[in-house]
């Protein structure tokens, strides 16, 4: 592969990009917030637990791990094979929020961090504590299992996010040296191995770090692990039989590992949820950098698998415990759902990736999805609590009773055996700045609704916007253009896919903003002047919502939605057994006041109708005579809020009669 | 434990008894049918079977497996713990079918199988063709998990069923040395073990040996096991601690096989279904014989356990695949149910005993439930066919690619690794007869209606009744008595729980039967003469049942039943993605013909909605447009008969709007 750097996307100032997180700064209550918590709060919490100091907790070891390694004391290697990655997330979140906010203390401390990681690699690159310290025989044996390219990729981002936030080389330093060993180790030329990792990672990895060093290497390999994956002869089982194992293929099949056939034929989403959304990142960052056609074609059919038949409402995706994975279109069982917290950020990292490949709200629309609804939903309100399935229809009872739902925590865990959700929501959180705007030539775009002050450069001139709002639960937006001279340029705003009538005006003058859309974006191209005002009105009525015919689970149920907010019912509101509850379709639902025990989100309340427990089911399980009915005054919740408060049932889907 | 034969039920003539099935001649259309076909399909295709010459279908080796223990041929053994059970549940089919037909070629096969099998006992009575070939010296070392005395109990029902059905003594006098050897070895006396089973059986096959021979040992061993199970110390553990085991508790810990408390402190049904049905008809056996109170109250709240608050429309039982086991109250999914056959097959086993403990149509109508539908559910209507698993709602893509649901299969079966379910079935249907009659000192009870000639002595006069009907499909029934001279009797005909306005005539005249009734059963008392006619009009209206609110997964759903039968949709019939057919209120369901491809049940037709599948739905998976929907006549057709044509979805419980 020839990669000319002049058709260089990112090299390219003028191709679109996102605006950094030291560009932006966020400053509403609903983001500032959960930012200054993860600094204070879920940063040195999730420091604690890898350090195996929060008593509640199950025992990470991962630092520990890194300590041994690097030859600082003796121990045994304790945790999965990708108990690194762990330190990595948590880095890399340290890295992102000390560009959101200095914090001299936290960043002596990441040094340190650093310091331990550059002494555990080895003097060939090689970093990995669980074969340095276990199995050093072991090294690239297993790739289809091993995870250590996944730990790899992490230590890249990892490295890339505290590099951009400190300017220190050193992590860059060290994960080159490790991205070179794996560079000499994997590939098609003669002596290489042609491997490629069992779970995804280091394809998007890669990208980020040729985009920090410029080194065309390691594009170069990232593309290489992604040609290579599920080509004949197949990898995963010349390895297998290298290591002498009689019937190769993994305990799910090669589809797991979305091994199965070469990416470009792959159609529909399958297997393990988080590896794909990894993979599909990795996809559409090469598509995007070497404008590969068959790659953007890929990358659009597995989309449309993903989001268009096996997405939750919430944005969670994965409707299967085994193999945490796809099942079939239009399979989304609430009860049983998987949903893990990392699939929905892994549908974030995807989401913003498409939508650089073409700005089209289609993309957008899922990424908020994903983001206030199944990620959020990942972590508790006090940042110290993480759930790392996010059903949508819970029962206590059938989930410590029923062993097809035993994967399904009912309540928020201080940690996890394996830990791999609480430090990428720390990451993301931390990151969420660079999911608001993005910029080219002639155009800023407005992706996301976040209070905040943005700075950027536009045909040489520096342009900062203020955008002030109380989204996600008031309707409207101010977004103030700053200049130093007047400058014309294309304000591009997404109009939400939800929102059916939204209005926009420049300094009070309406905007037919259905006129101007473009893939629903408003674009409005002008002459800014310091100063110009953007008002936006995004009407957000509380809606029923359906979900596809197909999806049997929710035949006759709406969920409820206002604005990018699903909303749901708690036993802890409405009394137990919520399936039994209905809503008349004409029942009116109407907003109520900010509850501070939910984050002060906004409540909404209706009338609906439950059975009354009559004498006449004491003893009767079946009964030809219909159910008494009675009404009840309901309370709806936000999604991501459930189970902060007493543990009980949760709803989603309510049936409607 | 002092038995007083005066005080004895059964051995006393003027307890209630059924009437056996030699004195029951079975003569209609649904039942004759049956019987002949389990005479000449069922009988002979599952002997192919255990002689593992069904090419389709599943080894089994159990002929095998005796011949090899008896010395006959060499060879490994192969196939379950208890594998012998197929042989003798077969056996013990034939000796029904005997009892119903005679058939000298078949009398003479089975009596080559109980020549084999005697030559396979030790010769100290032990009886195990798993433990005489393979593992000689692990006799009796673990009841929990191998099955010895549940193999000793299905020789000894099948022991008892040949010998009354041939007045052969040498199958007695086989499970007879197995039975005095099990009494020598366990117990309370000095130098005993105090074991017993881990799956129950031997309990009421104890009490059958007992009442088919007098001995009092055989009771005595049957309270032993009863009253034995769950004491502390725990048996289970002193033989795993003998054995050397670490943590004892088996696989699903001891209440999986109601080992948990001793049984007389059990109030809810937990764990293996079917080894809960066999303990509870133990239980009920022992506490009829011997009139302990403590005995029968268990058995009520069991039974209450299981019928109002774990029990299917079916007369399915155990709500999950794990343990193949009961959960918890009112968990009852659909999709998921394990629902054995065998567990079905348990429960009418068992309501025909409590029925003879308290004569109370709740017992006859669960009866008649799980015999008509999750019973018969578990056979193709050609008899070659079976169900181990009967859920009440299939998908089978959902089946093929969910794990949850892998328990599932979407078609009957030629025959199962693990075979308990298709002799069971045979002989269940081949003894059907005794479960229509009952009789005590002056009544002749009427439990099912089957068309039938039965005789029987009361007051030292014989009697014969003639039951005319074409139940369940029609609601007429007509019964005739005959007698030698006139007779004072009363005749208790039960009421089904499931018709509202029931009318009895005697010789044309209306009998109040309301007035007369006593727990479900119409008391006619008179004195009868030869030719009197009984009229029984059982009103059958298409019924929509709805369960219990609790219920989760029936909510806002109805069942459609008429008389003893629960009816299904099938995609055959109704098209594909049948939950998201619903059945307005007010929609009318009418009878129609009669099919042969369903055996000649009646169908019922009606008039449901479904969503148009619009191009609304090409490429959106969420929508706050409500859905159209559009009429769709459907086609219900009995549970039972349910997969006899083209394989598809299918569902009983409906959605009501």
């Amino acid at each position: 592969m020839v990669i000319d750097r002049k058709e260089n996307n990112i090299m390219n100032k003028n191709a679109i990009q996102p605006l950094l997180i030291k560009n932006v700064r966020v400053k509403d209550e609903f983001w500032a917030k959960r930012l200054q918590q993860v600094r204070e709060v879920v940063i040195p919490y999730q420091w604690q637990a890898l350090n195996d100091k929060i008593p509640a907790a199950e025992p990470s070891h991962a630092i520990e791990n890194f300590r041994i390694a690097a030859g600082r004391t003796d121990g045994e290697f304790y945790g999965w094979v990708f108990q690194d990655s762990d330190v990595a997330k948590w880095l890399e979140a340290v890295g992102y929020s000390l560009m959101n906010h200095s914090d001299q203390e936290l960043e002596r401390l990441a040094d340190e961090v650093v310091e331990l990681i550059a002494n555990a690699q080895q003097r060939d690159g090689y970093l990995n504590t669980y074969f340095t310290i276990k199995e050093p025989a072991g090294r690239w044996a297993n790739l289809r299992d091993n995870h250590e390219m996944y730990c790899a990729g992490h230590m890249m981002e990892a490295a890339v996010a505290y590099y951009e936030a400190t300017g220190k080389r050193k992590p860059l330093d060290v994960v080159r040296r490790l991205a070179d060993h794996i560079d000499a180790t994997f590939g098609t030329e003669p002596g290489k191995r042609r491997g490629y990792p069992g779970h995804e990672e280091i394809e998007l990895a890669l990208v980020k770090l040729y985009r920090a060093t410029g080194e065309e290497r390691y594009l170069r390999l990232s593309k290489y692990f992604i040609d290579e994956r599920g080509q004949q002869p197949h990898y995963y089982d010349l390895e297998a039989k290298a290591r002498g194992e009689g019937s190769p293929g993994g305990k799910y099949g090669k589809a797991y590992s979305q091994a199965h056939v070469p990416v470009r034929e792959q159609t529909s989403a399958f297997g393990h949820a988080v590896r794909a959304m990894y993979l599909y990142c990795g996809m559409t960052d090469v598509a995007a950098e070497i404008k590969d056609e068959t790659l953007v074609t890929a990358c659009k059919k597995l989309w449309d698998s993903v989001t268009k038949h096996q997405m939750y409402i919430t944005g969670g995706i994965g409707s299967a415990v085994q193999g945490e994975s796809f099942t079939f279109d239009y399979d989304l069982p609430n009860d049983t759902a998987y949903t893990e917290t990392c699939a929905a950020i892994g549908l974030v990292f995807w989401a913003h990736r498409m939508l650089h490949l073409d700005v089209d709200r289609d993309y957008s629309d899922v990424m908020e999805r994903a983001l206030y609804n199944g990620v959020l939903s990942g972590i508790s309100l006090d940042g110290k609590k993480y759930f790392y399935v996010n059903p949508l229809e819970v029962s206590p009872e059938s989930c410590e009773k029923r062993n097809d739902k035993r994967h399904v925590d009912t309540v928020r865990q201080a940690w996890f055996d394996c830990a791999c959700c609480p430090p990428n929501i720390a990451r993301l959180l931390a990151s969420v700045a660079q999911y608001i705007y993005s910029k080219d030539e002639d155009t800023i775009y407005v992706h996301l609704f976040v209070g905040s002050e943005a700075d950027c450069e536009l045909a040489e001139q520096q342009v900062s916007l203020t955008q002030r709002t109380e989204y996600p639960w008031k309707e409207t937006v101010e977004i103030t253009v700053r200049t130093e001279t007047e400058v014309r340029f294309t304000l591009a705003i997404r109009v939400p896919g939800w929102c059916k009538n939204a209005e926009i005006t420049v300094n009070g003058e309406d905007v037919k903003a259905a006129a101007v859309s473009r893939k629903g974006y408003a674009r409005i191209t002008r002459v800014w002047r310091s100063g110009d005002g953007v008002e936006i009105l995004l009407p957000m009525p509380i809606e029923r919502i359906h979900a596809h015919p197909a999806v049997r689970a929710n035949a006759g149920k709406v969920a409820i939605h206002r604005g990018p907010v699903v909303y749901c019912l708690e036993e802890v509101d409405n009394g137990p057994n919520l399936p039994d509850l209905s809503l008349p379709q004409d029942a009116k639902l109407t907003l109520g006041g900010c509850d501070q025990s939910l984050g002060g989100a906004p409540v909404i309340h209706g009338v609906a109708r439950r059975s009354a427990m009559t004498s006449q089911w004491k003893h009767v399980l079946y009964s030809p005579v219909a159910l008494e009915r009675e009404e009840i005054a309901i309370r709806a919740v936000p999604y991501f809020a459930w189970g902060n408060r007493e543990p009980g049932e949760m709803l989603v889907w309510i049936r409607e009669e």
